[in-house]
């Protein structure tokens, strides 16, 4: 037999575990439909061709091979097979396909996995979740959306068994206008130093304004300042005026950025700030862009990115722009898990076990269960006849809080409460548990 | 830009259609763990060498290749991995990899992709949602277990909008105790042939027993006789014994198979019959075996089959029987749409589309939205503030049955079901829709 061992880069979960993931995912996916998002699934594999679009060859694909491949189908990058490693290509993909068949402004949301042959020492994830939300629109889309965006994201992350989150929003015209007002040319350069604050610091940052992005001293100075301001009200607009700010294009960004905190903050008071140092790594974001941080995880890095861009696809007839945001839902799970933030109350789902006396009234036995799972209780029947405390051990053992005895002739069904101990009379055809206890849930760790 | 075009073998759901498959998956399991069955996910992938174990090369499976792979990496059969083709390879894994961190019998449902680069010119699939359900035993499993499985298949098939199924039990100790009593020594190779009957009929079948499994032309009679044999009571016992099948070994089979057949008919009354006919291809079933057809759709071959197994797995200390079923899920999806089966009442979830009168007034009309998605009703609201008409064809486009126009001043708030034209006052603090238009359901098509 071939040796047994886990894959390094490649999670797996017991059931208990599994139970926390699925709760995330049916967090984000009831928040999603509440707000009228339809959820698709698009295929695990894109030809090559697309997964390599603009010749990024550096990317981390896995690429496919049929065991029994015909000739030619391993080399023509429009036959060749790689595992999808976002959600964002697929989308672009399934737009332009099923273009006629979509209504637009299209809200869908997707939750499934994305593979990434990243170096396993740096503990990243090979195969891991990521659930997106994205609104597209055929050619034009309205700037409202990107703090419905927001509003979503606010939501699911409320729901979930977290410490605390804030949402942090900047704006690409508000920051594109400043850095043009002073008199830098290359403002994508200095979104991308900028983009590093985090990780290698102010002054590291500085030397690369000044080296990278050409700019003098003095600007990268006020690069530095902008990339400071933060305010969870509209008062962030005048601090980027006092630092020598101005212009259309810098105004703009202002009153949209001023728009979405304020819809934001009608939604889901307290839950998101102003904070000029976001900056998103890639070029195709146009406005709003959001990144998201835990409480007390700042070592998490953003649990949820997204932002406004104008062209997620486009073809000889339509350009489609939208906005999105995604989660990195295996890495949010795993540290629910590793830090032991949230647990399901069991491992099993079965609130009941339904004890046996005798392998020759097991159908009795069984006809209580259906009777319970008739009224929605997930119940199971022991699975040997064996001594009544064995059976209430197994019961332990699974987490499940109740064990049930049915009527010997002539008597009454009972129930007992496997936690306190205590037994009570019940009629399988009404007793119902606690609501708390009815399934397994998940729960913040207190 | 490359080429856009959808890719045989690897279906792609519209959102009203993977609204159909949500659902199937949403109802499997919703039943598996009223019965008391833990979800788990495995990793998309195994080394090849646990993927093509016994060396069964003949398996159309994927290979992976990072695009950036390390020397070796590609040729080491426990380094390089593949896309699993089945749930059972990956869970016998998971049993061994986690046995000490289980409790057993282990009851676990999985739904997930699997993949199989099969001839697209077949009609197959390359990559589909199985969803399996199995009770795996430490050592021993008792023999109960085995109409457990075929209740849950049952209640899970009785709760999809399916024209009407019938599972077919048989058992392959009374095959090969059949067999054998009438003087039969390759059972395996009668079972093979008899696996056929479907596909070739009577005649065809007849010439294989005589040729491949080496049985006389009387022997050939009597085993395509004991395949013709159906009961939905325990009635077949006594066609088989008037056969001149004897001994121990059948016996036991039909003792075992109509125990199963009774508590079968005792849970979901009218869904199994007895079907001796019944012979699974996989050499791995050692009891009870079961494959599962749908009311007018034979063409579409079992879409649940399953049974139990002596031997998922083993290591040097343990031993795991288990018993399983499993539903081609994507087949079955597959057929539901493209035969119309099932539909769903709309595309998205949103069940009220909120009107806006004016951007200026946008954040009344959110106000509307969030107190009806705070008492769960799916809510969107309108995408512009352009005439009223021109919103009213939003909500119908998208198939959202009412649309709420939000009070103006002084006045009062106002839903419209979109189909009756009824227009009626309501408060957003308080009205609901009828339970039915909640949110996207899926119903047979009338």
């Amino acid at each position: 037999m071939a040796k047994i061992s886990a894959l390094s880069g490649f999670p797996e979960w017991l059931p208990a575990q599994r139970r926390v993931e699925q709760h995330v995912i049916d967090v984000f996916r009831h928040v999603a439909e509440l707000h009228g998002f339809a959820g698709i699934e698009t295929r695990a594999v894109e030809p090559m061709s697309q997964l390599l679009r603009k010749g990024e060859i550096d990317k981390e694909v896995y690429v496919l091979r049929r065991l029994h491949a015909e000739e030619g189908e391993d080399t023509d990058p429009d036959r060749t097979l790689g595992l999808h490693f976002d959600l964002t290509v697929p989308l672009a993909r399934y737009v332009l396909e099923h273009q006629n068949d979509l209504s637009f402004p299209f809200r869908r949301y997707q939750i499934q996995k994305v593979w990434r042959g990243e170096r396993p020492q740096d503990g990243r994830f090979r195969e891991f979740y990521q659930a997106d939300l994205d609104i597209i629109g055929q050619d034009s889309l309205p700037g409202h959306v990107e703090a419905e965006v927001a509003v979503v994201m606010a939501e699911i992350l409320a729901r979930l068994p977290l410490p605390g989150f804030t949402i942090h929003v900047n704006n690409r015209r508000l920051s594109e206008g400043f850095f043009r007002s002073i008199g830098i040319q290359d403002h994508e350069a200095v979104l991308r130093a900028l983009d590093k604050l985090p990780k290698i610091g102010r002054e590291a940052v500085h030397a690369l304004l000044v080296q990278d992005a050409g700019v003098s001293d003095q600007q990268a100075d006020a690069c530095l300042g902008f990339a400071a301001i933060s305010s969870a009200d509209g008062s962030f607009a005048q601090a980027v005026r006092d630092l020598g700010g101005s212009g259309e294009l810098m105004e703009q960004g202002i009153a949209e950025l001023t728009a979405v905190l304020e819809r934001v903050q009608a939604a889901v008071p307290g839950a998101i700030v102003a904070d000029l140092s976001i900056a998103r790594g890639l070029d195709y974001y146009t406005g709003t862009v959001f990144e998201t941080f835990v409480e007390g995880h700042a070592s998490l890095g953003s649990v949820c990115s997204g932002g406004r861009y104008d062209r997620l696809a486009a073809d000889n007839r339509h350009t489609y722009p939208g906005v999105g945001l995604s989660i990195g839902l295996s890495r949010l799970v795993s540290r629910l898990i590793s830090a032991d933030l949230a647990r399901a109350t069991r491992p099993v789902p079965s609130a009941v076990l339904v004890s046996v006396t005798s392998e020759e009234t097991r159908g009795s036995s069984e006809a209580v269960a259906r009777a319970l799972r008739a009224r929605g209780v997930p119940t199971e029947v022991a699975p040997s006849a064996a001594k009544l405390g064995k059976q209430i051990r197994v019961a332990d053992r699974r987490g499940i809080p109740f064990v049930w005895f049915p009527a010997e002739e002539g008597g009454e069904h009972a129930v007992r409460d496997l936690r306190s101990g205590e037994q009570v009379p019940a009629d399988p055809a009404s007793w119902t548990p606690p609501e708390e206890d009815l399934t397994a849930r998940v729960v913040p760790t207190a």
